[in-house]
């Protein structure tokens, strides 16, 4: 199983996908091709929230603003999974929930060569020479994660095309400023229906559930669920995350607090 | 074979696919994640346009305005298919299309079990303790569609996590009223091309096929075809749903016709 | 394999996924439904940068404007790759990629047959009668590719639905106007990062990479990659498609040049 996550929209992917199934019958599943445009850290929260729940896999992570530039291109095995990806950080924070320890390895020039694959044996340019300037998912990392599924998530340093190395960007989810009775946060994410999910852990509010917070100054209601308050008003809750989450019952937590992706926001109660 | 259809955007179904995909060797099937946010009614349409033209399936349907309160997790048997969701009514209309009876199943507590799976021995807590107050797809529905599907359509009873019940919510599409010559409509569904679907059935319009209507008190070409008309000229058809719909000729008919999802529109001939 | 492109977005796939899977067990594999609604100038151009990635397969394309009209159904056979859609010149450009010849065929009407599919035999009325007069990919296109697929992309010319054909519609990709050192362009598709894409080719400007251009009478850099110009600073580059790029880095070219689908632009240099 190989899953797909970039912020490439439509129809970049589908690239990905033929040149994947050029080497390999693996399942393809996409976890999202939405993550926020060339954001690192958004992407990288949104593989926590993700990856974990799938079995062993091969996971693509393509989010890349560096593309064209010498970052390497990276393949992390965390427990029975492999991510390959830009070295960007990216994928440290989902690898750190995947498993205690962890090994990297850079993906490496190689001759062109032979390569055995399900449909047959194929001549596989390693990594791809000339690749383009501006879609190494396409022409770097689509080809690294057929490989590396192709060789097994056990063994694919067996293949000289993948080396060992103690040297990669690492990614922080940044830690909330909290005090006695207040906490400044920062929006990590807005999801689809408009909840703003900040970094703020859940168990912060846990003692004043059901009771009311202050939200930038303005008095909010805390609780377990959505329906929890009237269609339309606002509120604040923990969220499947664990985190604290600005919400609106049945409308969009992100306009009725006025907050955006990595915008601050201040809790007092 | 299941279905995923839901009104979460991205990227919260992929933890639905990962969960499945530790239970079960399914192909999933992607309907759509584009659902109107909470929209119960319009999901339910949808519903009716898509599942019928499936092989025996499982379908997994998550609208969930009421997600975290006591509501219940269904599951409907319709003919050779089975349906998951919150017990709100979404599934009842498409269940209707697909069989003349069916039978509901309310998903009930039960100790972690191990269960047997493609994959081997799991401890599986059933639905899971404590599950999120705000994402039962990931935590409820999507195990309980895996769990119907490795029990089989036929079957799935024999476990005691579905129990057999006579009370669920229901819902139908609302009724247009009809008169002689005139009719007054709700606007069911916008598509992505803006086309706007009535409640009103086709065959209603049939007589005045070919001639003008007014719609809103305006006159309107009726057709069987988008290409009758000029490009950028609207007209009223029936769409490939057999109900009466607001076009524009390579446009967009809500645009055209200043309507949007669940207005009312009149139509008189 | 069988691969989707529309330009429907969401729900109207899931129909189509569903009429092909009651005949093939094939992967199904999306490569988009994004393409800009009924443009088939541009769908054609995205086509061109996805399905030659691909290992042979039946590619479903339904990009319209003239659903119900008289416009034939076509399936094109392009070395391993069989190409199923309207006879709108939708397929050609990607056709002449794959394969220096090439042979059309047309979809035409037949009895209600018996059909023997992976799941068993089951009566196709072929086309469809009725079909719809508004969605003939679920109705028509749909079919017809699972009925290719069936039948194999070397043979389905004896299945008697298939006959040869040597009159079909054309498209070509527009010229630019490319003088000593200027160069009138067309844009010609604009992704989702915002990146205006030209039908001027790359090794139009190979002589200015690093140096500066005019842009309709703005001076822009001209390099290789994204990342050679500060963040939020315009660019022209060489896109993966080996064609000129209007873009901004870490930001959307479109927004910055401001020009949109199909305007007019004008290099200098």
């Amino acid at each position: 199983m190989i899953t797909l996550s970039s912020d490439f929209g439509s129809p970049y992917p589908a690239a990905m996908r033929g040149v994947m199934l050029q080497e390999t019958d693996a399942r393809l599943v996409d976890v999202s091709h939405e993550f926020p445009r060339q954001n690192v850290q958004t992407s990288a929260f949104w593989l926590t929230q993700t990856l974990p729940y799938y079995p062993p896999a091969v996971h693509l992570v393509v989010v890349d603003p560096g593309v064209g530039t010498d970052r390497d291109a990276i393949v992390v095995r965390a427990d029975e999974h492999a991510l390959v990806g830009p070295d960007n950080g990216v994928l440290l924070p989902v690898v750190r929930e995947l498993a205690q320890e962890f090994e990297v390895f850079e993906v490496v020039e190689q001759e062109v060569e032979d390569l055995e694959t399900d449909n047959g044996t194929r001549q596989v340019p390693w990594p791809p020479d000339p690749a383009s300037s501006t879609f190494h998912g396409r022409d770097v990392f689509a080809p690294a994660a057929a490989r590396v599924h192709e060789a097994g998530i056990d063994s694919f340093e067996d293949d000289p095309g993948f080396e060992p190395t103690d040297e990669y960007e690492d990614l922080t989810v940044p830690d909330p400023a909290i005090e006695d009775k207040a906490a400044t946060a920062t929006v990590l994410a807005v999801d689809d229906f408009g909840n703003a999910i900040t970094n703020i852990p859940g168990d912060v509010i846990e003692d004043v559930m059901g009771s009311d917070i202050e939200v930038n100054g303005s008095t909010t209601p805390v609780r377990h669920t959505y329906a929890a308050v009237p269609s339309g008003q606002r509120l604040v809750t923990v969220g499947s995350h664990d985190n604290v989450e600005l919400a609106t019952n049945q409308g969009r937590g992100d306009d009725a607090f006025d907050v955006s992706l990595r915008d601050s926001v201040t809790l007092t109660w």
